[in-house]
């Protein structure tokens, strides 16, 4: 029987995990839930790679991760006897087997979501899936500045300092937001995002919504590729990894 | 300075507590906390008297509480203050000064709903504020079930076992079901409700809703006042308080 490999798309309730990336054996996260599900329905040494490693705190609608199995059972049900194994916040929506040519760092396109609860009192339904920001915001500024992120930009200044790579230039496809009800929902595009870089594009929108830096900053600050210059890296809390296409 | 009357409308998340009830001091409901949030704020012993006695694991969107308080605060000062010794998962959406007239066990008018979570795959996000259930269901079954239920009816049959209570007719202003994406949604207005008539109206109509039962069967449940003839009593926790009218 050859190893077989297969994709699978999960989503889970960030809060109670210190992110996806395995560390140590005493620290939960995501990826060492999923590893150790898998090796108790498979019954030997299981190996996730995820195509993110979202941070501490941060919750996914479809992340997309690499399984290598010596099975016999089709995708379905192994997947059924993986998710029975899983902790009630993590779930693999979907599974398919797939070829030794599929690459799990080739992802082309990667949707995230931000929602911000904007609104004088606290969030409680949302108080784990939202950021609890209640000033002013003003919403077309907001808009003005997500337009100046489209584009292939060297995004240094928006990198997050444990990030070690060299190469910081992406391109976002679109970026976008709105208000519904008490939420503010951001939405970001691109075909790759350095450590931190969302949250910290949330935190500069924020400065411009609240008024204390104008939309046209947002080309300076990308010019400068100075961290410094940049917002705050918004809270994990309000993060969504929506989806991600190969 | 007398002591003044304020109601209030608490939301809360009701996964982390024994329902609203205060019980002994060792066990942790909803009524417990407001009163030791209020007694912080006001300096003096507090007791909070609530509309609706939700069960252990029930959320509410809008339960009434009529709190008695010796403050020169107006009614928002108080609320926030009070918010802010609250823990996350409860909160008062509103608070105004109330007359000697008012009286909290004169509600007319109360709504619950209840979500069921009816895709083959648990629930994820929605994991506390649904009950999982997949099975095929006819929601239009389940619609014409609902029917019957409004009116002035004797729902003995639909009584938990705990409720003493001798007088078990209540009037059912309206009673729906209808499906929203992967969620089954039913709602329910009414005068007043029995202890666990909700969750045991909820769990009759899914018997329908699979098939087991005809929807007229719901007529002879109600005639029988015999709670061995109605369905189970749903899971907690997907019911909902959701207003109380005065």
């Amino acid at each position: 029987m050859p190893i077989r490999r297969f994709r699978m798309t999960l989503a889970y309730d960030g809060t109670a995990y210190c992110g996806w990336q395995r560390q140590r054996d005493s620290i939960s996260t995501v990826q060492r839930q999923v590893e150790i599900a898998a090796g108790i329905i498979l019954s030997h040494p299981v190996i996730v790679d995820g195509s993110s490693r979202t941070d501490s705190g941060v919750h996914a609608q479809g992340q997309v991760a690499v399984l290598r199995a010596d099975t016999t059972l089709d995708a379905e049900r192994l997947r059924r006897a993986i998710n029975s194994r899983l902790p009630e916040d993590i779930l693999i929506r979907d599974m398919a087997e797939v070829s030794e040519n599929f690459n799990i760092r080739r992802a082309k396109h990667k949707r995230y979501r931000y929602l911000i609860w904007a609104d004088r009192d606290r969030p409680l339904f949302f108080r784990h899936f939202t950021y609890h920001f209640y000033k002013d915001l003003d919403i077309q500024r907001m808009q003005d500045a997500c337009r100046h992120f489209v584009g292939q930009h060297d995004f240094n200044a928006f990198k997050g300092v444990k990030d070690k790579r060299d190469f910081t230039v992406r391109t976002i496809f679109s970026c976008n937001i709105h208000r519904r009800g008490p939420l503010v929902i951001f939405g970001v595009e691109g075909n790759g995002f350095l450590f931190h870089m969302v949250r910290s594009m949330v935190g500069t929108v924020l400065e411009i919504g609240r008024g204390h830096w104008h939309p046209d900053c947002i080309p300076e600050i990308i010019a400068s590729r100075d961290r410094e210059r940049a917002g705050p890296t918004a809270m994990p809390q309000g993060l969504f990894l929506q989806w991600i296409r190969f």
